[in-house]
């Protein structure tokens, strides 16, 4: 039994973790960072600075992989993300393998909260159904959803009204928008929609000392977040961006 | 100007809680509590044990007040809900007239993630409207849909797939369910679905001692989850759950 713990440590701000996540970060001794190429050295770096934060005695062995890259270009989108489940799944099982010893704890610090648009999960199934056996714990962590939410002062839904939560891609297909919450948008999927009921709220690197926040009626807004985004994102070589649209009563 | 802070104190278990929220109860001097009658007791001492956690020294005082009854019968949900709220917000105006001085910083305690169907910021933007200058801090805590999904290790999401949020009396009119987050179910509306595609994942009182889970295929257990529902609403005299609906591949 390969012991793991899959702690959510929120979306930047290293105050933004809970208690139950820093007493898992106590009990791990071993911490997997996958490394995914030089724009996603900072978000590495962040999670380090959590570790020094929180277990200023050392005490833990980190290892550092280099993550697969995923096709971003291919057209079966949920087909090119299984193939990358697939290969993230093989590293997995050997880094538990020659990386975690039976009496040892394993941890993935994963950002935000582990159960939004997030793989690791996934990918441990499949470990799993290789034939590695597993004791999993999850923690849950501040998604920057409510990061975003709590920085505008706005709730989430309104009064007895859905949510829906959806990556950039499937924004399009929506017949209506009364409260969308997208992430994952690299490509402004907001900046296509021409419906003057909108407003936004957007928030860029929450919780970060880099944060951007803009809010207002989506067509008065849109192009200055498209700028903003593109200007901060040519100067940090990566940006994380999420944002709320509602339509206005 | 009135200094109030909102902060999410997680579904139950008090380590779900994050450093920023412990920082901002430290930083307050009243704490103001609504008492929503006998069933809600434990609620009122759930939080009353966060602040006996986190501030132990005390130097606070605790405003415990009677929060006025919603119509529950209303035909008319979402005015039956804004007239409620038009009295809360008369009762929160002279609340922080009387309990609040400008050099004192208040505080709500809100249950889980203050942006996830939770009024106070709502009722608070009627008490600024009403003249009232209010400046506001909305602090982010861990939503129960995070617990559940945390306790029944699964993804919120699948590869690529919108999540929607809504409560129970919602569900009904939703035409397709793949992947939707139930809350505030008083009547069990998945006991009504008969679609055999779908999985429930079930979870009450998520974080504290009296937590029950149950997931299966939606048709096998919703009885069992009704009865077990209801046998722990007599027990305890209240319940809170959510679930989650998936569509199996
Ligand atoms: C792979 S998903 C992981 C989401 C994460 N599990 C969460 O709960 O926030 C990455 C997306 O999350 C959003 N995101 C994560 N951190 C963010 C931050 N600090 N500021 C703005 N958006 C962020 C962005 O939409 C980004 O494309
Ligand atoms: C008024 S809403 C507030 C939700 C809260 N803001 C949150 O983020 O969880 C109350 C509903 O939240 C859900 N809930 C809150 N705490 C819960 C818990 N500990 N276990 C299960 N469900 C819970 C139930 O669906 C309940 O009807």
């Amino acid at each position: 039994m390969k012991k793991l713990l899959l702690i959510g440590i929120g979306p930047g701000d290293p105050r933004q973790i809970t208690y139950e996540a820093v007493d898992a970060l106590r009990r791990a001794t071993v911490f997997f960072v996958l490394d995914k190429g030089a724009d996603k050295q900072d978000l590495v770096r962040m999670r380090r600075a959590i570790l020094e934060r929180y277990l200023p005695q050392g005490g833990y062995r980190l290892v550092q992989v280099a993550d697969p890259c995923r096709d971003g270009a291919a057209s079966d989108y949920v087909g090119a993300v299984q193939d990358w489940h697939g290969q993230r799944a093989a590293l997995y099982a050997r880094l538990l393998e020659q990386e975690l010893a039976g009496d040892e704890v394993g941890a993935f610090l994963l950002w935000g909260e582990p159960g939004l648009y997030d793989s690791t999960l996934r990918i441990l199934e499949r470990v799993r159904l290789a034939g590695v056996a597993l004791a999993l714990e999850v923690i849950p962590g501040i998604s920057s959803i409510q990061a975003l939410a709590a920085r505008h002062q706005i709730p989430l839904n309104r009064i007895g009204e859905p949510l829906t939560v959806l990556p950039g891609r499937r924004l399009g297909e929506q017949a209506r928008i009364d409260n969308v919450l997208v992430m994952l948008d690299g490509q402004c999927a907001f900046a296509a929609l021409d419906d003057p009921h909108l407003l936004i709220y957007w928030g860029a690197y929450l919780g970060t000392a880099d944060e951007l926040l803009v809010q207002g009626p989506l067509q008065e807004v849109k192009s200055r977040i498209v700028q903003l985004r593109e200007a901060a994102r040519r100067r940090k070589g990566w940006i994380m961006d999420t944002y709320l649209l509602r339509r206005a009563l």
